[in-house]
C-alpha cells in the first residue's frame, strides 16, 4: 500500500476522536504547538535552510524564494495565528434550528465537522501549519500535501505538530503531511473519495485548475481574481480615485487586488487623466482600449488576452464603457466571480449592481481588497471559495464544517 | 457544436434572466405549466405509450416499467406538485445576516440562485416535471438528462414546460431536455464545467456511482441507504417493534427504509423471536448471523456482502451485538450515511448515539422513514444528499441556492 492509503486509512480510522474533542481540547493542542514552534524555531529554521539551499541551486525566482524562505519572525507568526485559532468560537455543535412537527418529532439541525480535509498547496511552509490550526479547530483530520520544495520545512513542521498531539495523548494521524511529493501522489490524493470528505486546493491557477479537473473528491475552488472596479457616471471622484489606487497598488500579489478598472463614458474625459497619472507614479502599467488611449495617450493597447488576466502584479486594464450594462455584461464575460466593485452616487445603479454581478463578494463605494477571512469578521481563512456550492467567498471555520439531523421522537412511525 | 454544448451555452446565457425573476413571476408559470399538464394529458399519455410499447418490446422488468408509466392520476399529481411548489416560501433574496464592520463597511451574506443546474436520472418521467419546478422556483435553468426508456415522455413534458415559458414570454432555455441519450450525452455533461454549476443524479447506486467517479462539474451525491435500527437493552419492545415494521415493510424500494437490525445481546433472546415472527408475517426474508439462528432458528445466514446491501426489498438483515459500541462500529463500517436509529429509553447511549453515528439524520425513537424532504417541513425534496458538503440530508429549495456578500461601503480602503 502506498504511503497516501495509509495516511488516509489512518486519518479516517481517527476522525472520529477528533470530532469528540472538547472545544478547550481543542484549545489546549493548538496552544501547545505554538509553544513548540516558539521553541524548536532552530530546528525549523535548519531545515528551511535545505529547502533553501536547494532552490537557489534549481535557480527558482526571489518571489518563489521569499514565498518558501522562514524567519523567526514569521514563525513567531505562524505561533501567534494558531494563538487566534483558539481564540475563536469553536463552530461545533452549534444548533442551527431546532423544530418540533406535528407529529411530535423534534428535528434538530446540527454543525459537526466534515471528517477528513485534504489540502493542496504549493510552497509556503505557512500554510501547513495555517490549515492544520484551522481544520482541527473545527473538529477535522487533516493530511497536507505541499509542493516538494517546501518538503523539508513541512517535514519539520509537522514533526512538531506531531509531537504536540503525542504530548497531549491524542492520535499523530490528526495531522498528516505527505512526504511524497511526485505529481502521481498529487493524482493518488485527487481520487481518495474512499478516506476524504473533500479537497482544498491552495494556490495558484494552474494547481486550481488541475484539481479541479481531476479530482474526484469533492473541491472546494479557491481563489482566482480577475476583479473589477467600474467607476460611473455619478461617482465621487476622489472617493474613486483612493479606492482604485487602494485595490490595484496596496498588495498586488492577491485574488482581490483590482485587475481591471471600468470607466463611464461621460466621465471619462475628466477622470481618466487624473487616476492613470495616479497609477503611473505607483508605477502601475497601463494596458486600455482605444478610447482610453485617444483621452491619455500614453499607454499599451489591450489585447482579448488582458481582458481575461488576473494581472497579479503593478499592471491595470483600462476600459470606456457606455454604461452600467456594459460594465455588467464586460464583468460578466470576463469575471472570475471573486469580488467586484461599483464606484457610485445612483441609487438604483448600486442595487442594480449588487443584485446582477455574479460573484463571491459585490461592493459598492469600497475597495475589493475587503474581501477577506479577517476583514469580514471571521477571525481567519482557509481561502476564497469562488465557486458556488457548500462555501463562497471568505471560508472561516464554519466553511470547514458540515451538518447532521439529530431527531428526537417518542415512537413516531409513518 | 453538440446539441448538449448547445443546451449549457444557451442556459448560460438566459440564467440572469431567470435570476432576475420576481416570486410572483414564477409562480405564475408553474402555475401555468401545471395548467397546461391537465390540459394536455392526452399527448402526454399518448407520448409515454409509445415508451410504454418500446419498453414492452425490450423485455423491461414489470416494476421499471411501472416507474415508467404516466397515468391521468400521475399526471395529475406532477401538476399538483408544481401548485405546492408556487406555495412555497421563495429562498431567493433571503438576507442571512447583515453586520456593520468597526470600519463602517455593512457586509450583508444574501442568497443567491446556483444558476444552471443539470439533473441526471433514470426512467420516472415525474423527475421531469418536480426537478424543473423545483430548481425553477429557486432562480436556476436547468438542464435535465433522463434514461432513454423515457424520451418521447420527457420531451412532450418539456414542450408542454417550454410553451407555457413562451406564452409568459419568457425564454424557453430555462429548462431544457437532453435528446440525446446515449452514453456519450451523460459524460459530456458531466464535463460541462463551462456551462453547469452543479450535476445532481437521481437514481440506482450505478448511476450515482457513474456519476461520483466521471463528473469535473460540482456534484451532490444523493441517496443510497443501508439504514439501521439499533434496538438498544432498555428499549421499550412494543415501540421498537413497530418502528422496526414501519420502517422495514411500510416502502420497501425507498432509500430511508431499514435495512439492517442490531439488536442487544442481553434482549435479544426475548425480543428476536416476537420480532421476526412479525416480520415473516408481512413476508420479510430475514438474513442474520449466527447467535440469531441459535436463538430464532429458521432463517439464512448473512455473508459479509449482506451487511453492505442495501436491499430495497423485503428482506433485513439481523445481528446481535454486544453494546452499543458494536451497534456503533458496525455502523460506521457498514453504513452508507444516510439514516440510522437507536431504540432506547437509555439517555446516555441516546446522546451517544446522536453524536456519534456519522449520518445525515440521527433518530431515538422514531423510524428512519421520516427522512424526506416532506415529513422534515421543507414542502419538497430534490433528493437526499449523503454527502458532506453543501447540503446534508433531504434538499429542498434552500439546498438548490447558493449565497453572495453584498457590502455596502462609503469610500473604505485598506
Amino acid at each position: 500500500m502506498s504511503e497516501l492509503y495509509n495516511k488516509g486509512k489512518n486519518a479516517n480510522k481517527i476522525k472520529f476522536q477528533v470530532q469528540k474533542l472538547s472545544t478547550n481540547q481543542k484549545n489546549s493542542v493548538l496552544l501547545k504547538v505554538a509553544e513548540n514552534l516558539i521553541k524548536n524555531s532552530n530546528y525549523i529554521l535548519k531545515s528551511n535552510s535545505i529547502d533553501i539551499h536547494e532552490a537557489r541551486k534549481q535557480g527558482l525566482k526571489d518571489s518563489l524564494l521569499d514565498r518558501l524562505l522562514l524567519t523567526e519572525d514569521r514563525i513567531s507568526s505562524m505561533a501567534s495565528g494558531l494563538t487566534k485559532i483558539a481564540s475563536l468560537n469553536d463552530p461545533i455543535g452549534e444548533v442551527l434550528f431546532m423544530k418540533q412537527r406535528p407529529n411530535g418529532l423534534r428535528i434538530g439541525k446540527k454543525r459537526v465537522p466534515i471528517g477528513v480535509i485534504g489540502i493542496i498547496y504549493e510552497s509556503r511552509p505557512n500554510v501547513t501549519i495555517d490549515a492544520f490550526g484551522l481544520c482541527f479547530k473545527a473538529g477535522n483530520a487533516v493530511i497536507l500535501r505541499g509542493g516538494k520544495e517546501a518538503i523539508n520545512s513541512n517535514i519539520a513542521l509537522m514533526n512538531i505538530v506531531q509531537n504536540s498531539l503525542e504530548e497531549m495523548n491524542l492520535p499523530i494521524e490528526i495531522a498528516q503531511i505527505v512526504e511524497d511529493t511526485s505529481r502521481e501522489s498529487a493524482y493518488e490524493l485527487m481520487k481518495m473519495n474512499e478516506f476524504l470528505d473533500v479537497l482544498i486546493p491552495r494556490g495558484g491557477a494552474e494547481l486550481i485548475k488541475s484539481v479541479v479537473e481531476n479530482s474526484t473528491v469533492p473541491v472546494i475552488e479557491t481563489g482566482i481574481g480577475n476583479c473589477h472596479i467600474y467607476v460611473d457616471k455619478t461617482a465621487d471622484f476622489d472617493m474613486a480615485m483612493k479606492i482604485v489606487e487602494n485595490a490595484k497598488t496596496s498588495r498586488t500579489g492577491v485574488c482581490n487586488a483590482c485587475e481591471k478598472l471600468l470607466v463611464h463614458q461621460d466621465i471619462a474625459q475628466e477622470f481618466l487623466p487624473v487616476m492613470l497619472e495616479r497609477l503611473k507614479l505607483k508605477n502601475v502599467e497601463i494596458r486600455a482600449d482605444l478610447t482610453t488611449k485617444t483621452i491619455y495617450g500614453n499607454v499599451t493597447i489591450a489585447d482579448e488576452s488582458d481582458w481575461h488576466t488576473e494581472y497579479l502584479d503593478l499592471i491595470i486594464g483600462v476600459k470606456v464603457v457606455k454604461d452600467i450594462n456594459e460594465a455588467i455584461d464586460h464583468i460578466t464575460t470576463y469575471g472570475t466571480g471573486h469580488s467586484e466593485a461599483i464606484i457610485t452616487e445612483d441609487y438604483t445603479n448600486a442595487e442594480r449592481f449588487l443584485n446582477e454581478v455574479d460573484a463571491a463578494a459585490v461592493y459598492v463605494n469600497a475597495s475589493t481588497r475587503f474581501t477577506d477571512g479577517e476583514e469580514f469578521g471571521f477571525g481567519a481563512e482557509i481561502g476564497i471559495s469562488t465557486q458556488k456550492l457548500h462555501a463562497r467567498g471568505p471560508m472561516g471555520l464554519e466553511e470547514l464544517t458540515s451538518t447532521k439531523y439529530v431527531i428526537y421522537g417518542n415512537g413516531q412511525i409513518r
